[in-house]
């Protein structure tokens, strides 16, 4: 079952995709829902974000190819992470599908994208034991977790390297029913596939960020685990067009503009 | 003017305080309200965290006293950051006003509160110049950055030292019209005035904090900046209660209790 959120006539609306029809409900995903008579064709809906979490996580040095590749970007020894590596991020930057990530004028030449799969929470959960974490997930969606690497040097929580306007294009569906320890994931720039990656290689998987997490956090309906991502990234520049596609989910498309 | 946020009979209320008495209100201090004619005294409304915030942002070492203890403990040099220094954090801490601070059962004596001018965003608003800063501030509230300063020393972006359930206390009220920059600020830790100080000692001020997150950031209505504590910290034990009290908001009160 694939979940999206969209905008119609003033209004914001939860549907639920099939094929390429968006059929409206009443309520939403996460506090129950009731489908109605109404149907849209895909063309005729603007697309949303999936959710607007009230916690955006964001794991990273996640894969073992972005953890050697960042080291050597860096001029450091590879740092392999003892635990899940994460943190809460603000949610500014989120932004839809086909939404245009906007390059400020002050980025360097090394502005990323980053293909990952996110994890959409379903409802509170707290202390949950690894066997039982993936209970509390409602889905996955996909998202682009943009990056100025000149920035994220020396920026305190990555604010500004990460959480920049336009910086976390999330979406477009919320897909249900999926194995995460087994999906693949591939990344393109301009219609040509730079990677390709499966994310059973994710050196802490989703289930290790929720058991960690709810030690000591609540996890809250809508709340959102971003899961890093593999390999090199590469430059994108005003023009690009990146789209990430995750099986079982669909493709994030969004082209990238620039600031005045 | 001072907003209260409530619930009552089932629903979530904002409400205007004067003295004594609450006069609920339709609508919200961000999109607009009324005023009914529904009055309560203070002591009939369980109030809430006076806004849940889109975002949380949180300075830090940001007042003299307090960078000059921070190095003493970590035993290194001070850090005296060049600019604001800040981070996003996560929302699930958040209890109000005489919510109950939770000391995990892992954590060391090295438990913490910090007592802080919280400001609290009332409209959208980027690229703000110093001058204009303030003007998309609705008000100030007061938060209690509760630190787990042994868990500070490894964790990636602060994720459990800061940001555990019921760490980050916040109220009681929203007060209008203040100057962020000449506010006395009391700590008591059981009845007993542990610091005073004054919100002109930061070293970066509000209008600071606003004008480099608007650079980047799309402030929204009910983001809230804390702007970080002064002097050393002390640790608190269960059966302690805690009083931070600013010119002008009240005092916010929260007691610890333990984990199982």
């Amino acid at each position: 079952m694939k979940w999206c959120r969209f905008e119609t006539n003033g209004a914001v609306r939860f549907g639920i995709v099939e094929g390429d029809l968006v059929t409206q409900v009443e309520g939403d995903p996460f506090n129950g829902y009731q489908e109605t008579s109404t149907k849209f064709h895909h063309d005729q809906v603007h697309l949303l974000v999936p959710v607007v979490p009230p916690t955006l996580y964001a794991g990273g040095l996640n894969y073992p190819d972005h953890v050697i590749w960042a080291a050597e970007h860096a001029g450091t020894p590879p740092i392999w992470p003892k635990e899940p590596r994460l943190g809460a991020r603000a949610t500014n930057g989120l932004i839809p599908h086909e939404g245009v990530i906007i390059k400020p004028k002050d980025a360097t030449d090394e502005f990323q994208y980053e293909g990952e799969l996110v994890a959409v929470i379903g409802k509170y959960a707290r202390n949950l034991s690894r066997e039982d974490a993936l209970s509390c997930v409602l889905g996955y969606t996909i998202g682009n977790d943009v990056s100025e690497r000149s920035w994220q040097r020396d920026d305190t929580n990555n604010w500004r390297a990460k959480d920049t306007d336009t910086f976390h294009p999330m979406g477009p569906f919320i897909a249900t029913g999926l194995d995460p320890t087994n999906l693949d994931v591939s990344v393109r720039l301009n219609n040509d596939e730079k990677i390709r990656f499966n994310t059973g290689k994710m050196i802490w998987g989703v289930a290790d960020f929720i058991e960690q997490i709810t030690r000591y956090h609540t996890l809250q309906p809508g709340d959102v685990i971003w899961t890093g991502t593999e390999g090199a990234t590469l430059n994108m520049h005003p023009g690009d067009v990146i789209e990430i596609e995750i099986e079982g989910i669909g493709t994030l498309r969004n082209s990238v503009g620039s600031e005045e």
